[in-house]
């Protein structure tokens, strides 16, 4: 592994782990000790993580690790809402030919067989999670545009605005089976709209998918328990004292 | 001519112009004299206005003349935007071929021939909004809608509620010009979203068109001149005032 | 009862329960006998039910029973949607006071109460169907419109095109338990939205909410008790061959 | 200026301009010599320039100057509108005061008494630029939210993809005063349905606006000499063949 690849994941694991104080300036000499690389890749680490929304930088120089509040949360869900919507929309007007269809309908398949259980394992929410992932991998092909999948691409690596952000934590909870087959109810909506070129129906529908992702927020920092499996729930300004 | 057919277009004439009272039960011996034709032509006429729009239904039966505040004629606008822009949105997913986009092109070069004058005289006007019919009719057959195509028929039925409603009488008034410029850049845009299957933007954009007449009826009610030219003004809550 | 409402319920009742030959011209005459009312209001009734879309004038005169092939009836679902779609974005748009959105909460407390049974008797059906209704006519009500509200009265008249179409004939099928729970995450949402004054997202959510009808009807054609149970399923080409 | 920030301002300027090399790895060192700073800021400014979009990462590690083709920017267009359309939507959900509005409204007076002149100067040009970039900054302002603000910023970031970008390229041309009359009307829009809460309204509308910037391209390129005076046209591809 680079050097640079090397700073940038511990980097980002110590931020999300709780590892690194908040509210105060990031040493870089001690970082430097610390994941013991050298200090460029540590500044280019930090460049980027900035540019990902973990970090701000000072007025004075340097950085911080930046805290969010929930309406920071659900206006990076609402944003990577919108832009999924816009692959929704493209997906639907490049008129996806049978065989780019199937690559979407052998993940919604799947999910459906995986949520024909009357439970589910840890296992079987990982599988979905997986099935989930490369469904929505299927629809940015669909879009076909690199343009687009950079701006997605950039819009979920922001801590919380990730599809999957919320699915284990809350894996053991009541209200979890709800809402994965609402999910999967939409998917096979939006499959249906983008078959048949329907790209304002696609759009909209996309973006309602996403919001499912307020609800299991919401859902997760209800309960305790969960609340404390999401990873960078210290990032989160007042989850921690519920 | 039928009895039925001489007894509507007489009696919706009688109400656009003013020869009845307004605020008053009809009479229908009277409507019978005055038209000369038989009772049922008459109430069948009665029937077919007030599902139009023109007419309501008394509590005690009968009907009076039906009048509009100014919000009225916005939320019928509104309406038939949104129906014209269902019809836009289906016409773009229905891919139309090179043959049926032609039915929308020839129009379309029509009105820009005719925008390349640098005055318009009223015949030019008169050619402009035979050549907007056109566009509006190929829209609609380019939707391929039945069910469509009659409740748009049945909004535009309704007074000030049609695309054509203001545009004779602001004619002469400086604003119309850069309107009607407006609506041209529109109609291309227009052609060019279902063109491309792009039915999101092409049912955003026929809704902000026909938000013109919006403009059209401010701009209308503003100049007495052109205001008194509009038929059916007086069936504008407190617009004679004016 | 009024001789004309007699003759148009009557009517109606006849064409849907498909006690009148479909593809023939119907006689007055006879008409006036079985009813056993006068010319005029079975002449008025013939008007009103061609404006409600369940006849069709014939080019030579006189009225036959409106055929429907599957795609009218999904146009006339997409054209009420789109008409509710305007409806909520209005009723976001106007910014209700709490006291307003009470009237829209109960009837959905209703249905949560409904739904938290795990097993839905006939009666809870009938209940069901009445709170939703009482949640549409909030939502009618808060968009404050006389415009729209004729306008999405009208579209509703159809048959098969009404919110309640199919909720009866699909009553003991497995699916409709489903469909109820996406229903009623659905209203939940449209809530939202409007206390939030998300006018765009009320929009989208009430559309796809209509296209719930669709589901149902496909589900109801493909069982054949359940078929059997919905009023005018003659007048559906095709659908009684199944 | 910090070394970073010469860096960074310095190899832009160098990649726009079309000083460095197309199609081929950058050099650090030599990038080091021609700007005279050290190794660190050079690696950072290439990190960020990645993340703007100008530069593409190479598998074997390094950087060259990215290529776009015309759908490229298309979709970087749409992009931006995509986004300005969500920003748009927020402000209209946020019910803005009358004191807000003014901070909108006062620009948009500006431009419409640039736009009065029946010739606009290069001068007008700069003052229409500027007076518009008020506006948009405006309602960045009024959508209150930093996540939308930072994704903003970096969408237009990308060449091509700003809105100003084709501005000054085209000021001699015929076609710029009709481009710039239907901006300003659409700016107009924009306000009304902010100022109503027409959230679903405000969001089309800056979709359409944005993409005016497709217009504008089209137009600059079909001009060899509008073309000439745009920045980074060697970063089209085929573009300098024209």
């Amino acid at each position: 592994m680079q050097q640079s690849t090397k700073a940038l994941l511990r980097l980002r694991e110590m931020i999300l782990s709780g590892e690194l104080g908040i509210d105060e300036r990031l040493s870089e000499p001690r970082l430097v000790e610390r994941i013991a690389v050298s200090r460029t890749p540590i500044r280019v680490a930090l460049v980027r993580l900035e540019h990902e929304g973990l970090l701000e930088a000072l007025p004075s120089g340097g950085y911080k690790i930046r805290m969010f509040d929930k309406q920071d949360i659900f206006d990076a869900i609402e944003l990577r809402g919108t832009l999924e919507g816009l692959v929704a929309r493209r997906a639907a007007e490049n008129r996806p030919t049978r065989a780019a269809l199937a690559d979407l309908a052998r993940p919604l398949a799947t999910l459906d067989r995986i949520l024909a259980r009357e439970r589910l394992s840890e296992d079987d929410f990982s599988h979905y999670m997986s099935a989930n992932a490369t469904f929505h991998d299927a629809l940015l092909a669909l879009a076909a545009s690199p343009v687009l999948q950079e701006s997605l691409t950039r819009s979920t690596a922001m801590p919380f605005a990730s599809p999957s952000a919320f699915v284990m934590a809350q894996a053991g909870l009541p209200e979890s089976r709800q809402i994965l087959n609402i999910a999967q109810y939409q998917h096979h909506r939006l499959f249906e709209a983008i078959e048949a070129g329907e790209s304002s129906r696609a759009e909209d529908l996309a973006r309602e998918h996403a919001r499912l992702a307020k609800r299991n927020l919401e859902v997760v920092l209800e309960h305790e328990s969960a609340a404390s499996q999401l990873p960078g729930l210290q990032l989160i300004k007042g989850a921690t004292a519920g």
